[in-house]
Order: C-alpha cells, then structure tokens, then sequence
C-alpha cells in the first residue's frame, strides 16, 4: 500500500498527513490516542444499545452519540483520502475498507431498516489499537511476539492441522458410538464437540453418556491436555532464541590475547583487534 | 514396507507409480493435492449426509456423490496395487488397509443395511493430509515437532502414567466420598470425572455437591492446572535444544583416575590428563 | 514510604518496631509468623460464618471469635501506628489501609446493620502472607517469579490487549450470529461468553446453538488454545535466560565500518580491528 | 528406611529378598510385572464391583477374584516381612502401611459390613506402577521430571500460594457481589468456584449471573489464562539446563593445543593432555 503524503501537497496536507498517518511527532501521537479514544467509546456505545435496559432508557443519547461519532469518522476518513498520496489505493486496503464500513451502517440504517446491526464492524476499528504499540516502550516487544509467531507459523500449522484431523476423526468416532440421542446429532456437531473437549474448554452443552463413549473422551482430553505443549514449545523455543537467532562464535582462538567467543563472521579479534 | 515399483515394471507402470507413490514430481505433486481435495470433498459429503435436514432434501445427490468417490478411490487403489512392487505388502500396511476400508463400506452397503456406517472410516484417509506436510516448506517443521516428540516419548509416557494414576485415585476417593447420588455412580466414571477435571476440560455433567468432594476437587484442579507444566517443560526444553541435541559426553571412564563426563570429541582425560 | 523507626524513639518502640515491622530477628520472624495464623483464623471465621448451616449453630462463637480477633488487629494497629516514625506514612500506604479496613466493619457493625459484610475485606490481609517468603529460602524464589514476570510485562500487556480485542470483535460477531434466544442476549453477554471460551474456562451457562456460531466458536476455541502458547513462551523464554539477562551487546558502532553488535566488553571491533 | 536383607538371612531369604525387594535380576523384574499386573486386575475388579449393571450380573465372580488377591497380597506382605532386614521399619513405611491396607478391607468385611468400601486403598498400590519406571529406559526419564520437579519446588509452591489467596479474595468478593441466590450461598463455595475457573477448568455448576459478577469473572479468567505461564516457564527453564545444571566451563584455553571449553573442574587439556 502506498501510503505516502501527494506529491504535490500543499503545506496544510503535509502537516495533516504527518498528523493523521505518522506517529512521530507530538500532534501525531495526540491524535493517535484521541482516535483511539473515540474508538472505544463508540463501540462502548454500540455496546450499551445492545443491552435491552439500557437501551430501553437511554436509547436516544446513545443514538445521538452514535451520530456524533458517525461524523467524526466521516470527517476522519474524508481527511485521509485528501492527504494521502494515492486515495485509492488507501480506501481499497484493508484499514481503509475498514474505516470505511465503521461509518456506513449509521448512514445506511436512514434508508433501510435493521442494517444498524452492521455497526458491529465497528469494532474492527479496534484493531487499531494495535497502532499505539508502535508508540515508545511497545515497539520492540509487540514485534518481538510477531516475530517469533512469524517465524513458527509454519510449525504452528502443521500443529493445527494435526489438531483439527484428530478432532474430525474422533468427532465421527464419536458420532457412531454415541448417537443423536445423547446430543451427537450429526458428524459436524460431533467434531464441535471434539474441539471443544481438544481444547480443554468442555462447555457441557454435550457430554458423552456411554461407557464407550466416556472412555474415547477420556482419551481425547488426555491427548488434547499433553498436546497443548507442542505449540507451547514451539513458541517458548522461538521466543528463547536471541534476536539474530541462535548465535554461532567461531571455534577459533586469538593468536596474540587467546581471547575466544569470536562472532561467526568476526575477522579480526574483538579483545586486540589482531587478525584472527 | 516395500514400496517401490514392480521389477518388470512396463514404462507406464513405473510413471504411474512416480505419480501415485512419490510426489517429487510435478505430476505427483498434483495427484497428492487432488487426491487430497477428493478425500476431503468425500469426508464433507458423509457429514453433510449425517445432519437430518440436509440428509432429507440432498440425499440423492449426496448418495450419488458417495458413489462417484467410491469409483474414484476404487480405481486409486486398483492402481496402486497394480504399480507397486509388492501388492500384498501394500495392501495389508496401514495405509492401505485404510484405503481399502474406505471403499468397502458403500459397496457393503449394497448388501447389508445399515454398514453405510462404516463410512467414518473414510475419515481416517485424512491422515493423508500429512502426506502433503512432504511438499515443500513443511518438510523440516513437521519433522522437527515429531522428532522432538519422540524424543521426549518416555518422558512423556511417565508424565501421562501419573496422570492415569492420580485420576484413578482420586476418583475412586470421590466415589467414596460423594457417592451415586450426586451423579459419581461407579468408580469407572468417578474416574472420568477426576479426568474431565484434570485435564481442566470441565463439562460440569458430574461436578461434587459435598464440600468434603468440592475440597478434594479443588486440590485436584490445582494439581492438574500446575502439572500441565511439566508435558510443556519438557516439549520446550527439546526443542530449544540446538539441532546437535543435548551436549553428548563420552561415556567412556577414565581407566587411570576413574573419571566421567568427557567431552565426546575428548582424546585425553580433563582430570588427570591420561589417554583415553 | 517511609518506614522506618521513630528517631526520638525510646527503647521499647525501638525493640517493639524491630519485631513488628521487621523479620530479620528471631522475634520478629514469630511476630510475623503469629500474625499470619491470626489472619488465616480471622478469614477461615469469616468464610465459616458465611455458611448457613455452621453460622445456625455456632453463630455466637463465630462472632466472639471475630471479636478477639478484632481487638488484636486494633492492637497490631495501634502498636504499628506507635512504633513507626511517619504514622500517617503507614497509614495512608496500601498496607496500611488494608489493615485498617480489616478492623472498621466489626466496629461499625454496632452502628450500621449489614456494614459486617465489608469484613471480606479482610481477607486482602491474607497478602501479608507474602512477607513470609521475606523468610529463608524463598526470598530468591518469589523474587526469581516476580522479576520474570516484570521483565515480560510489556509483552504480557501486549498479549493481553489482543485477547481482549479478540474477545470484543468475536464477542460481538457471536451477538449479530447467535441472537439473544441463545442466550447471547447482548454484545456484553457475549463478550462475556468469548472470554469464557478463548481462556478455555466454559462454563457452558451461554454455548453457540446455530451452526455458524458453533463453527465461530470452534475456531476461536482453537485459537484459544494455540494463544497461551505466547504467554508460555514469553515467560519461559524470560526465566531460561541466565542471571545477567540476555547477552548483552555493545550500542556502539564501530567509526571505521560502521559494524554492530560488538561484545559488551569489547575494546577492539570485530569487522576492521579498529580500536573502538 | 532401612530396607535391606537380614543378617543372619538364610539362603532362601537372600533369594527372596533380591526377587520381591530388588528389580536387578531378571526375576526380580519378572516379579515386579506380575505383582503390577495383579494390582491393575484388583483393581479394576474392584472398579467392575461399584458398576450397578455388571455388580448383579458378575457379583460372585468377582467377590471370588477380589479374595484371591486378597490372598495372594497377603502371602506378598508376609513375605516381605519374613525377608526383609528390619520388618518393622517396612510394617511402618508409606509403601508397608499401604500393602497392609491393601489387604485388610475383605478381612474386615467378614466382621464388619460396608468396611469392603475400603478397598478403594487398595488403588494406592497402583503408586507401586513408579517402581516399573525403575527398570532399564525409564530410570533416566522419570528422576529427570522428578529431580526438575524438586529443583523448582520453591518456586512452585510460591505460586501456589499466590493462585490459593488470589482465589480467596475473589472468591469473597463474588460472594458478597453474586450473592446467594446466584449459587454464590458462602463464601467456601465462592472460593471453590474461583479455583474452578482460575484453573479454567469452568464446570458452569456455579456460573456468576449479574453483570459486576461476569466483569469480575472474566478479569478472573483472564489472569488464570495468563497465570498459568508461570509454573511453566518454571519447570521449562529447569528443564531446560543440562543435568549438572548450567554448565561451567573454563575461560582458560589450552598452550599448546589452542583448546577451548574446558570442563570447569579440569586439570588437564581434553585435546591434548597437557597441564592447564
């Protein structure tokens, strides 16, 4: 995405762009958090509305904040697509489809009835708070996690693939030996049941009944509670790992100092400075 | 098992067995994805067949889609045994029991009412899916989480024995002390409850009402929670172990001052300096 | 805050604050020890009463017990307010409001019918049972515990934001998905339910009916699981790291060519051999 | 406890000693895996028992299988009496109390009626299955849990106690919060429900109703999601040091070969045998 300030910006774009997009200056900063602010305290709103009593008494102000916040967002939107190099390509990336979607249901629901229940996407707005990490003292950490996820992704899908194969065999297993009468209604309601006893989560909603069917659970908690610890041990081994990966020192020893914990790649010693 | 193409293998047998068997190919490659989606598509329509809505106004379709697969993995498996260099090793391994019981059933059907069931076992040609963990990227990371599981097999298989034990125990204790009419009736399932518990699944279909059981339960679940520390101890500490493994020392002694732990690349003795 | 003894202080404040707000002594570690069984009698008197059938019965025992223990916390306090040399230091710090708290409600229970109620407050005196690991051979180990766990709190914090708005915007896609006939009769209610699901609690007093709800829930489930894999990690990885932290690297760069990552005690640079 | 042959042990004694106590002769394994063997059968024979349906239909059989064990346990108890140095010390041993309770329940039942319900000490035999992991692949394995177990016992029972009082003060709090007619009827059930879902095993037989309660809970959950990182970085890091702990090796480097990591305790260079 290119997000970068027109080229041929006047001054009040330049300054709004390095406001509204960056984060390194003050007013940036300021603004990030008001957004953010904003945010919350319109998806509080949609929050509030959805609970019966409190809509019931309140309705009217939360609508009327609903609008106000409506409005600042259009207003924040419209702005972005002003100061921003190419609007298009912002309104068509995945934050600006985003924003877009967080204004839209208020506006819509004028026309046709019920579409304020959209206003859920709102909440995708929230994903934004993950722009203050990038705010001082949460830059490294926020990027340390991703990082290490990043670099297991692929360990971690291997593992979830074995995961959901196992809960599709046990689930069908369990199907079979079950039966609808105890709640195992269908094979994709049996592997529902299957993630949620993997997973450790066990709602209770279905439970086995059967002597044969208690036993397989059995054996399936048990696995799903040994096997929590592969992705643990993914991530724990990932994240145990220094920054540039496992550091490699050469075996070699200085001549001169017989200083030793050379870097991989050192020429020259670091105690001395001979050339190894 | 004895895998590998027939002696006399005619030029089209030994393309067809680099198709079927090995996916170093282009065209292998392809097969294993597109036998892979066959096998999905034919688990999905066994599901869908089991939900009774869908069953009532698809299930023509979906009993003819059955069949389609069935001619489909009928020819696979026709061919397999064709191209292979031992059929009968192939058709009685694992793998080809699986394939074969993945047919059987709708032909079964034919005959015998009712054995349509078995067709969860089609379920079980899921597992191929880790065929597709071969391809490419996935080569060193599923290899890595199976090494280090089988690394840590006997750890593990000590660990998952204490946990059987314990949950025997306190179940058999929580029969005693709760008894049938608080819903822990047998010892059996007195015992899938302390597992249910353990393992922190928690369905709540058996939960202790007496306090003296609601203590004793509370002792567990804290147990449980602490001991799925030591599954995660050891799956970290294996894969955080450089690809070498753990450092390896000799196991020879030192025949002059009877000393261990030698470095394994050691040709004289750290303690006494003697040759080893 | 300042505790320390008074300066004009006379020889009994002098032993008496010694004992009372120190553990170094053999007195004062009986002190400590003396006041933390008085804590855990005064709680278990509270927890006793609050049962229907114990409080029916020894309702009167109850209450004298609360009483004597009552005046001894008055004492505690009085002494602590005595021996201290800024009393209103003591008593407007954490621990010294908690103690008081813990005396009020049987006081002003004489006056204000349901004020006992506040005695639960109580039983945040039981965090004085940390003191206790002041004592002998755990003082390395709570601080071990709590060093990692305030070298990590960035990360946690970071990891706890993404649980939260993953449970907002799952949360409130289950309200629009669900319905309030499934019980998920408002986007708190299921912000509520999706907290109980990714941290694998379950309660199973709210669980998805729908089809796409139980799919929703399934993968959030899975998701859930694989997640704690962060916090394991980051912990794990936290306390594996040797006394002195992480390797630590010199922030210089070398002037000549601009190399990185020198050794903390490096005098010489490892690319050039210039004198850093 | 002094558990070795008699002195004065005739040469039938020595045999049986080396058979029943010991497990370095082929024998001796042999009689480990049989008396395991016919402790599991006891067992679940008692288990069988406590099952309504199999108890009418196999009562007899198995009241005839439960005294054949019963006597064979007690030939086993009178021989390791007879054989062992000091028979008292074993008659008073956690394992010799549990082989005598083993025992006593059918006896007793001839007398008393409903004491066969004792039997259930029988299932601590099964403690004995930890001597199998005595015999060859196993030793290694289970004193690594075990001694990495010991190592952070400190630092686990820290966290225990700070998981214990944590559930106390919220349990309380939800008490006065929930109230009653929630579930909530005082505050030992209160606690037993924060343990519940603090170790997210979340049963739902108590489930918080009000809206404080639910906020409260999921802050609850939140932290026993997150808290549970601690007992496992715990035995992580201690699992994953080297046997010896974290291996010293020596800064010094071999004269005359150029060696380097040498053990911290060595004399000589590994490489070459010369004096460090």
């Amino acid at each position: 995405m290119d997000i970068r300030p027109r080229d041929n910006a006047s001054s009040w774009q330049q300054k709004a762009y390095r406001v509204i997009f960056e984060s390194d200056t003050r007013a940036g900063q300021l603004f990030d958090i008001a957004l953010l602010i904003a945010i919350v305290l319109s998806v509080v709103a949609v929050m509030l509305e959805s609970v019966t009593s409190i809509s019931a008494r309140y309705g009217s102000i939360l609508r009327a904040v609903e609008w106000v916040f409506t409005g600042l967002f259009l207003f924040e939107y419209l702005m972005r697509l002003l100061v921003v190099r190419r609007p298009l390509n912002y309104a068509l990336s995945w934050l600006g489809i985003i924003d877009f979607l967080a204004i839209v249901p208020t506006l819509a629901a004028l026309v046709l009835a019920g579409s304020r229940y959209l206003l859920v996407i709102r909440t995708l707005r929230l994903l934004r708070v993950f722009r203050i990490f990038k705010l001082g003292q949460f830059i490294g950490e926020g990027e340390f996690i991703i990082s290490a996820l990043r670099a297991s992704r692929f360990k971690i899908l291997v593992f979830l693939s074995s995961v959901v194969t196992l809960a599709v065999v046990v689930g069908t297993l369990m199907y079979v030996v079950e039966g609808g009468q105890n709640g195992f209604t269908s094979i994709p309601k049996s592997i529902y049941w299957a993630i949620v006893t993997m997973t450790t989560v066990g709602y209770g909603d279905i439970s086995p009944v059967t002597v044969l069917g208690q036993t397989l659970a059995s054996v399936l908690m048990i696995l799903g509670y040994a096997i929590i610890a592969v992705p643990t041990g993914i991530v724990s081994a990932q994240m145990a790992l220094p920054a540039g990966g496992r550091p490699s020192y050469k075996r070699v020893v200085c001549h001169v100092c017989q200083a030793t914990d050379h870097r991989d790649d050192a020429d020259f010693c670091w105690h001395c400075g001979e050339k190894l």
